[in-house]
């Protein structure tokens, strides 16, 4: 199957021209010049006239069907990778979680099973490490001889995913040593579960507190305490969804320091903040996540991040929680709502508006969502530009306004929303409506970890 | 009884004179220029021609008879004031240490009992909180009625002194709200437990092993950590034994950014190294103490900090234990050697050396040794300074060569040793000879902490 | 004569007691406690309960009887020195300017002429260089065997009083190795020049283009320059009026390198804004000085920056010129309005509003008006402080409230009104009246700078 | 006429990848996997296998035929680009100087005449300012017009090419207010030439004093005073010839607060220090260039720099002279020997040295000859990248070792040495040796300066 992509506005990290994109089964054969190849006999032709074409989205950061002890989150490898294949993703990075007194193969194992048949976009995995006694630091090069090069540490929510600074010390120093990626999600959990029992007893039960019981410095100091392991245990840090200046700071002095830090944030972080707690009633809990919503003043410090090359990457941290039946279970209790925003479709398009707005070059913006990902994850040049050899995961994206109909961002204003996505050559979304059928998602093996 | 001093070259932490000081009773009561007083009838005329006189020095840091599990520190209230005298020391400030499941007002009272009747120079206590189950906050509000307004916390020794962040954070909220000055141990004793443990394991028990498994980084961790957590909790903060590099430098950005936040280091962090575990054979044990010896680049740092005000205070953390006996307990495992240096008879005239090699003014020395102490404690201006209505604890030094016959500092040169010292208008030291003596310390309550 | 002060609360940059001050001649004899010397049969009592007592402050930027080319600033030796007395100031330095083409002998000569019999405090002199052509480097070393241990260049005004880089460095480099300090008046003046000269002919003659035309970067510009010169000349270097963040930035970042860079501000520059510019018609011509008022945000970076320690002299800058007959020169050309600030007279009261309002502790207080003055510029311990053998130059405050009546900080309630000042043992000033008689100002020659 | 080439191992500042290139004409058609164009019909096939692929790179600072008052430089037009293009530079960017008291217009004029028919490579102008009085600032917009969108201004050499700060600051505004990018030799030429006459008359002629009388912290300076005022003038700024860590910290310093604010550093200053100037007699004289070589430590910040983003561009300021006939002329005087270096033929291969040793990635080393040159200075994308609609500026590179026969690098081993070039699809060197014929390089007219 040889499909042809004419007349398209191509765009990669570094990259910004007129082409022509040749696709060869699953992959790119050639790109040229306007009419380079009309003599060449394609199976299909998509017309990308004053359309930009750019590498497919790849999201680092998502949650699918992600189990509480309460609830699971809504969206399923299926529901979710075809909402992410309509925002333009072609690729994600999902987390599968240790439970404790399991191994790390058996987390595998079960999110294996969860994508295999559903996944719609290709995969791979980060594994969550909660137990060292029950999965040693040799567990982990099983993972990593299994594709699955990173591993996340949380330094919140005690007595579940929360590991203490020895944990998280020996992951690292053996992460170091095999070639992994330590992620971190970092908060001090253990001051915040004080604060959050202080207001529960208190009676301050309303979603906003939530936000207040989680300060911004607490996710600062963990950062910091984080990159001070890494750099004991000579461990390159990925700390994810960094919400507010003071673990930005954290992360930016790092790295002027020459450390191996790199940074993520979230749409959330950049263009939502604390007032979305003030909303009547109950609906602040829409906007219940971890980290919560900060101030405007962190919205900007974060752009700024992102203009200085101090963040690297924007996922999404997609978690997504109906209201009715599952925001609710928090109705009476904050802690009871279950933690997490819808993400995957609308990343692009809300970064788009970055692009737009004069705050990112269209280089920049293919960098933060596909190039930079797939090199701090294993998969590049496989994934993550346009170019021959790589996989044919082109998106296509018309420039017309239009209305993003969505919660936490109602009734923004967008362009850049992707009409046309091939998965491997093979088209499944035109016109911005999915027509991939079922399956089709690939597991990705990751390389390990490399300096570049 | 009216004692006159008379030709001094008398230094303050601002002034600079040559001068009388007439003594009457306990207080200074008034400061002349040479002759002012010669037609009063004095008691006692002590001639200080071609001496200095400077204020009683203040150490802040003292663990008198500290009790560990399977030893006591060699000094008691006695043994340990008479050279905190003979070294121009005319106060301390002692740590009565919680035991866990007990009270505070417990180790006060163990305190107040080791100190009564021994302490030949006036002194004070900090209480060190360990277990906040056993002596809830308000504990903390008698303690500061009882004039003890600073509160110790550990960040090291897991299962004895360690403090968890919750109860960091609770200390420090409530201590705020309270008017005292919290003082934290700044060690990361989580990670430090874990390579501790690795290296017994591994046979690595020579007393050199100590200062490998303390890494600087986990200090400078540490600080930032009890840094971040006093600053949400508006609390002012007091780093103790600031080591290296690492945690000065976030006491300094603390204070650039003006937190309340103050550092205090010892001398054998500014003349000692690591190379002092090189000592043949268990000799290194001698320098055991915590935070270990570091780097020729941290002495350096650390002189660096005091010049540029970053430091604040010089105290010893003095914890003497006898090599025989005592140090050779961990004679075959480093964990078992007691933790602890003497310091307290040589502090004023190690820091002098800093005068007399050009690092620091004679005003300065006064600062760091006497000043700053006294106000940052609630001493000032009873304690710290040479002015009317103040305790009258002058000390005088001589300018001449002189050999410090002791262990650590082994065969160094110093000058500026005090042969008089007075303790409230009585002379306790004479011609460096103690003369004071049994008893005659007073326990001195303390003011609350106020910004100044 | 013999005096004696009684009951007063005594603030030095230390010290903070109450006490008597026995005064015997010129210099203090004895500090006592309340009482301490009620046997002593003296001359004079002065009563001082309630009120505080500081050392005499020291102004060390004045420019009395300043000439410029169209008239002379309004107050001589004689008004300017009441005035300062009256605020509590008793001793100031002055700047004699070198004229193009004539020696710095010279220029002392005049200097001293309008000084001599008019002076009513302690004074002493700066020397302003212009020109090397005409005095070349060895006279600065006359100058300091004449107690002028200190250099001022300007870097604005071209044609006149600027001087380039090369006499700037050569002047810096002479300085460094006889013992001197180079003050600068830091500002891009060729650049100033252009946007004036282009102002002028584009009719914007408004007294507010004076400010619009000195922008605040040009005096951080200049600022760097400057410290780097000194840098490469291993020169001591002080920066007078600091107005701006930029400037501000550039001496804190040079202390931070541990440079000998000082920093001086004025209370014009901590007060006043550049909304006074906006005042009607010809009104904005009384805050014309140099560099002009800034914004609100470099009031505020200036406090900090004196919190801070990051600079460490207040002083005037003091250069009157009537509003009618003087500033009306400029009436339709800013350029020709006589630049400068009455200010001698307001200083102590106006910094002791920073005390009343919880920005500087009394001692610190202290150490800006007097006691660094005096150490910076070679008169500590004889000015600066209250210790027995210095100059006998205590000032009373009351701090009951009192209104100013004073143009450029009009209607402003102000406390520490000083009320009483002695000039060596004598009191010049009684219940704010200045009772001193004609003349009576000594002048001070000047040790050399030494670092401390 | 249609030239492939294949199997190479391509790499931009994005990709890396192996593949075919198809080239029409003087541009690329398109850019295959290996073997996606064998049914095409090519004139010409290059095989790169085991080649390394880059774009063309560019040099933006060359002196091609430079007059000085004595001799001109060794190399011109043809010689110069001869050698550039066989070091694998397919454009280059030389300065056109104005003469005092001549137009922009003439001095572009000479210089078009310069290169007309003698570059055989592509190449464009910046255009030296010295004189706004005999060319006001309008005359820049003509320059722009002609597709000279840069402007250099010399902080040096007072007399001949130093403009003072009024001249920078009106062309920084009016270059801001055009699109245009001014560039600045950043050294203080005014202290600079007092250093150098005191030297002369103090008999010290060695090439080495040509050194020590240009202190790297005047480098410093002068780059801290160009960004201010280009901040005043909101005006981009690009520094040439970074060469020490005092201009290296300027830049970043201004980069870290979001200024506009680029520079570039050369070969020499990463390779070479000042060691170079004890060679013996006066081959010291071969390294007399401006800035002079620093010292190591130099060395080590300016590959941090790169390392970190903080420098931007690898150029050469290539400027050969003689050692017979030419450098010699300051035999007797260094300040008669010709400024410069020879560099245009080497720098690729020196910095391929940085790759291979592991201080830079493949993609960052094309950025930082290629792409970011081609996109600063207006060029891209048709210059700076391997993509369709590009120039076909190929250059391959093996990787086997090689010797460079070349003065100021004498002996190094190196690699990646440049085998064939492209210019515009016409192949101009193969292995190695230029076969480029005569003339054939085109004038770039360059678009104004956009921020990106």
């Amino acid at each position: 199957m040889c499909t042809l992509i004419t007349n398209g506005h191509i765009v990669t990290a570094t990259d910004d021209y007129r082409g022509d994109i040749l696709i060869d089964g699953e992959t790119i054969r050639a790109i040229g010049s306007p009419g380079a190849f009309t003599n060449l006999q394609a199976d299909a032709v998509l017309d990308a006239r004053d359309k930009y074409i750019f590498p497919g989205a790849i999201d680092v950061h998502t949650h699918m069907e992600l189990p509480l002890p309460t609830t699971v989150a809504s969206d399923d490898f299926e529901t979710g990778t075809i909402a992410a294949a309509c925002g333009g993703t072609t690729t994600i990075l999902d987390f599968a979680n240790q439970q404790r007194g399991h191994t790390l193969a058996e987390a595998l194992q079960v999110w294996h099973a969860k994508a295999e048949s559903k996944a719609v976009i290709d995969y791979g995995f980060h594994i969550t490490i909660t137990d060292l006694a029950a999965a040693p630091e040799v567990a982990m090069d099983d993972m990593i001889a299994a594709g699955v090069t990173s591993f996340k540490l949380l330094m919140a929510y005690p007595g579940t995913f929360m590991v203490d600074d020895e944990t998280m010390y020996r992951v690292l120093r053996h992460s170091a040593s095999s070639g992994g990626l330590v992620m971190v999600h970092a908060e001090n959990g253990i001051v915040i579960d004080l604060l959050v029992r202080e207001a529960v007893a208190a009676g301050h039960t309303a979603p906003g507190f939530h936000a207040l019981m989680r300060p911004a410095i607490l996710e600062g100091e963990a950062t910091q305490r984080a990159i001070m392991l890494a750099t004991l245990a000579h461990a390159p840090l990925y700390v994810v969804h960094v919400s507010c200046a003071y673990s930005l700071q954290a992360v930016a002095a790092a790295r002027a320091k020459d450390l191996l830090v790199w940074g993520e944030t979230c749409p959330q972080y950049l263009y939502l903040n604390d007032g979305s707690y003030a909303a009547p009633g109950f609906e602040g809990a829409k906007f219940v996540c971890t980290p919560p919503m900060r101030r405007l003043a962190d919205n900007e410090a974060l752009w700024l991040g992102l203009q200085r090359g101090e963040l690297q990457v924007v996922s999404t941290d997609h978690a997504p929680f109906n209201f009715a039946g599952q925001k609710e279970l928090g109705l009476h209790d904050f802690t009871k709502i279950p933690n997490g925003l819808p993400g995957v479709e609308h990343r692009v398009i809300l970064m788009y508006e970055g692009v737009r707005t004069g705050k990112l070059g269209l280089q920049h913006f293919v960098n933060l969502l596909a190039t930079m990902p797939a090199r701090l994850f294993g998969l590049f040049p496989r994934k993550g530009t346009i170019a021959p050899g790589s996989d044919a995961d082109p998106i296509s994206a018309a420039t017309q306004h239009q209305r993003v109909d969505y919660t936490p961002y109602e009734g923004m204003q967008v362009q850049g929303v992707p009409d046309t996505v091939l998965l491997r050559g093979r088209v499944i979304v035109q016109n911005g409506e999915y027509v991939g059928g079922k399956g089709g998602g690939q597991y990705l093996p990751r390389k390990t970890f490399s300096e570049f």
